[in-house]
This record gives C-alpha cells, sequence and structure tokens, in this order.
C-alpha cells in the first residue's frame, strides 16, 4: 500500500480562563493552566494524505492552495507526526473551515486538532487522546484543548510529556451557549504565536499568571456546579487580565476596538438587569458573548441593537476531534 | 482684627506617570511617586475668610451653596488648617472652577491646592512650598501636585513630613500642551478617593507599583532632554497600566468608553506618521493628547472628525499656585 489517507473534524474553543505566554516558546509549554469550552456549530475538517510519489507536503485551506508561513508550519508539525511514526513521507493536507480565519475565533487551535488526529492516523499511528492533545498542542497551543469534548482544562505542566487538556465535563452537563459578535474580519496584526512571545514583556504579566491559580478553581468550580454569576466575573476578570497584560507588553498590543468596550459595557448591564451573560475577547476585537441556551435568543435579537456588529455566530458546547469519512 | 481673608489660583495638572494607590489612605501616602504639569488655562480661585461670628463653616463652588459629602471634606480639610494654626474659627470658603468639576480633569487637586494655601494665609500662616504641597495632599493627593511650577514630581515618601511634591522643570522648560479631549460630562460613578481604596483589590497592582521607578526615571529624564517620542511612549505606557490595575480591580473600573478607544488609536496613528503626539487618561473617559506648541492647532483642527467629542480644552504647562487680588 503506497497511499494512506484520514479525514478529521475539530471545533475551536473559546478560552474561560486564557493561554498567554509560554514557558517555553518551541514546545508551547504554557506558562499557566486554562480552561475553555468547544464550539459546536463551528469546524475545522482535515484530510491528510501520505504517498510515496509525493515529493513535498502540500497545503489547501478552503481550496486555496497555501506556500509560504502558513505552509511552514503545517511542514513543521508533519516533521513532527513523521518523527513520531518514524516514516519519511511526504504529505497532501487539504483543510476546510466554516468560518473566517485570524479574527479572534480561534482557527489555528481547530485546525491543528484536526490536523493532529488526520495525520496521526494517516501515516498509521493510534494515539490516545492525551497523546493526541499533546500533539495538537505543538501546533498551535490552544490546539490542545480542543480534542477532548465538552468543557476542557489544561494542565500546564513542565515538559512535552504532561502539558496537555482533557475533559472535566460533557458538553450535554452545561447548556452554554457562545455568541459570537465579530466587529472585524480582518486579519491580525499581530498574531497568537508572536503575541505569546511579547507577553513577557509586559511588567504585569508575572503577576497574572501568580493569579492563576484562583482563577481556575473559581471558573473550574462554577462549572461543575453550573453557577453562571460566579462564572462570569471570573470570565470577564480573566479577560481584562490578558488583555490588560497585552496592552503594558511592549510594543503595547491593543486588540481592543471601540465597539469591543461598547458591547463589554452592553453586556455587564444586561447581567445587571438579570440575564445570565458575560463577555470574555481572545487575541482579537470579537466578543464572545457567554450565556445560556434559555437566553441565547433574546440576546441574539438584542445584540445588532449596538451598531457595527458585521456578523453573529453561535455555538454550543461541542465535542471532541475525531475522524470522519471523507 | 476679627476678619481674615485670602484668595489663591491653582491649576488643575495632568499626571504623566500616574497615582493609583496609597499606602496610607487617610494621610493620602501614595504607593508610588509620579509626574505631572500643570495646566495653565484651567484654574480654580479659592476665596477663604476666617470670622468669630461664623457659626460654622459653609462653601461654595461656582455660586452654589455645598452641603453634604462636598462639605465634609473641606470641612476635614480645614480641621487640618486650624489644627497647624491653633486657631478655632470657622470659614467661609468661595471657589470658582472655570472647566467642569468629576470629569477626569482633575478639579480636586485645584481645588485643594488653591484651598490650602488661601486657607493657610488667611488663618495667618505662612507656609513654605514644601508645606503647602503636604497640606494640599491631606485634601487629595494629586493636589500635591499643583502646588509647584511647571513640571512636578512627587515623591512619595513614608509618612506626612516627606510626601510631597517639588518641581523639576519650570513651565517655559518645554513648551508641550495637553489638549483634552471630553467625551463626556456626566460625573463619575466611581469617584478617585475609592478608586484608590480598590486599587490593592487588582492582582496587578503590586506589579504596576514595582515597575513605576523604571517609568518615572524615563519620563523625568525625556522632560529634563525635551525628548518627546521617548516620554510618549512610557507615558501611554503608564496610562495603560494603570487603567489595567483599574480594569482588574474588584469590582472592575472601566473607565474607558469606546470614543476614548477610538482617540487612543487615532493618537498611536498620527504619532506612527510623524507628529509629536501621546495619550493619557486620568480616571476617566476623556482623553489627555499631548504635543508640542507647534502642532497643537493642527492637532484641535483634526480632532473634531473623531465623532462624539463633546469639548476640547487646550492647555500649556502652568505656574505654582499662588495668591490672587480678590
Amino acid at each position: 500500500m503506497t497511499t494512506d489517507t484520514a479525514s478529521a473534524i475539530a471545533h475551536p474553543n473559546i478560552a474561560l480562563i486564557k493561554y498567554w505566554g509560554n514557558k517555553d516558546q518551541k514546545l508551547r509549554i504554557p506558562v499557566n493552566g486554562s480552561i475553555s469550552f468547544n464550539l459546536d456549530s463551528l469546524f475545522t475538517k482535515t484530510k491528510v494524505t501520505f504517498d510515496f510519489s509525493f515529493q513535498s507536503d502540500s497545503l489547501s485551506i478552503n481550496e486555496q492552495e497555501i506556500s509560504g508561513p502558513g505552509l511552514d508550519r503545517v511542514v513543521s508539525f508533519l516533521d513532527i507526526v513523521r518523527g513520531l511514526a518514524e516514516k519519511q513521507l511526504f504529505a497532501r493536507v487539504e483543510s476546510e473551515n466554516n468560518f473566517p480565519v485570524g479574527t479572534g475565533i480561534a482557527s489555528s487551535a481547530s485546525a491543528f486538532a484536526a490536523l493532529s488526529l488526520s495525520a496521526s492516523k494517516a501515516i498509521g499511528l493510534s494515539l490516545t487522546e492525551k497523546e493526541l492533545s499533546r500533539l495538537a498542542r505543538r501546533g498551535s497551543g490552544s490546539a490542545c484543548r480542543s480534542i477532548p469534548e465538552g468543557f476542557v482544562e489544561w494542565f500546564p505542566g513542565e515538559s512535552d510529556s504532561n502539558s496537555y487538556a482533557q475533559s472535566i465535563a460533557t458538553p450535554n452537563h452545561w447548556n452554554l451557549v457562545d455568541i459570537i459578535a465579530v466587529v472585524s474580519i480582518e486579519h491580525k496584526k499581530v498574531g497568537s504565536t508572536t503575541g505569546h512571545e511579547l507577553a513577557n514583556s509586559s511588567p504585569l504579566q508575572n503577576a497574572r499568571v501568580r493569579d492563576t491559580d484562583h482563577r481556575l478553581q473559581i471558573v473550574r468550580k462554577a462549572i461543575l456546579e453550573q453557577d453562571f454569576l460566579k462564572m462570569a466575573e471570573m470570565v470577564e476578570m480573566d479577560s481584562n487580565i490578558m488583555h490588560a497584560v497585552m496592552m503594558t507588553s511592549n510594543p503595547p498590543l491593543m486588540y481592543w476596538e471601540s465597539i469591543s468596550i461598547t458591547i463589554m459595557k452592553t453586556v455587564k448591564e444586561w447581567r445587571a438587569a438579570g440575564i445570565p451573560v458575560c463577555y470574555t475577547l481572545d487575541a482579537g476585537p470579537n466578543v464572545h458573548v457567554i450565556t445560556t441556551k434559555g437566553y441565547s435568543d433574546k440576546i441574539i435579537s438584542m445584540l445588532p441593537e449596538i451598531k457595527g456588529i458585521k456578523t453573529i455566530y453561535k455555538a454550543s458546547v461541542g465535542g471532541k476531534t475525531r475522524l470522519v469519512e471523507d
């Protein structure tokens, strides 16, 4: 047999406690743990084929051939997979997203989660969930959280072997919904990989990291107990703390746009009025508005009153990264 | 003689390195040093009269009689002045501002600076500049910086006796201009005194404080050497660091409005295009746009392109708190 192929689907995830900064930049060992949930309606689907006849790796995303840094990153990742399998075969990678890339919806997370499973399977490996999570982490840190199902915690660890993510609750444990207010479809000026490198240049990063266990503990407990208000305040705090580090790094990264502030303030007003809702922002201006299923339609109807929102995505808590038929 | 009266004028000041949080809340001994310059076109003028016939202290601001917390704060301050003079006389305080209060332009700074000089003089004290600065600090921390002329540094000290401000350069040392983009005339929901109390509830405050000497040193040197670019980056960083602490305190204080972000980003674009300009925000949404005299007209003509700015004030570097004829 000279051709081996596999396809996998993975969801992006939204972090409730954020990942920002690495102890080991190359291995993507984070300075702190993080908690997220997968986003069921958004996905990356990736097909990988290894073939003796290929002369090099190649990559298409949404049917566009990719070269340059985008391809280089995938080639480096495939080198890790080839090393694990001890096989020197080139690959054809075909990936599709049903959401825009580079806008604060973590496309690299679902991309490298799907690639981890499809590439490892296609080359003949059968990795455990923990091994897949470790592998996905090498491509994009937060990708390790898209491997397990539902609500997920990434244990930072100290080395490649013990830095991985694990499910802390199933998708149906709690009917949270992430309503993503997309305010910009421009590609980020500073990508997350470069941003992580800048984290230590902020005089506030060490203090943020030292306080993380406290925030993890509260959010983990709030998820397990389905205590929305406790979760809400700490999720917003954690988002603010990450952006505080970003805006005080050198050079400063101000990911917020003016409309991001308007949405954040509006969400706080809604919560003050009794609606279970909170905000969180990744490395971009889009605002993730977290609520429960019963309130999601109401919020989707109210959000457009804020002028300047370009698109709204809605996602419930999603499953794990999984193999699919081509 | 049964009546003693004196009038004084003081300017507010804009901090380039901010004051946020106290070691001693009652004595207003700050956790870190700060640097500011006085704003010449804005002022508080205060007349104080002590008279044996008065049965209590009274206060008017802009010809409105003030009672409640506003009066209580002035009475507490007058108690300190009476203690220094060892005289038990009640006072009539008449104050005027030529700018709105409670909107991020530090009205309490000019108010307590003017009150320090007029009240101490009226009761028969002749205080040195250092003693006046210490006294003004008791009324409102940043008021101590409005006592000396021009560019001013507040040495935090450890006790009432060594926490005071001193001029580091005269008003004509450097022709900086503060263009204040007023975006809200609402009274602040959380005043600075309460805000200072909340500073320690942020997990980032200690890290902010520990890094302050580094920022003070760079801004002090940049002022003395008239190095705008060096000053600009550190002034924006310091503003971001203070707001980072504010937005991560418990409860979080988000003083920025959406338009504040728009102005901050626009100012950064102007500087990238070669204009000597930077932003800084106090405990409010208004943006202080700092530039040099040669560019101030250009910036005042460009600012209104940002929709939503309500008023623009312009101020050069101002003089010290001084006695005036009634």
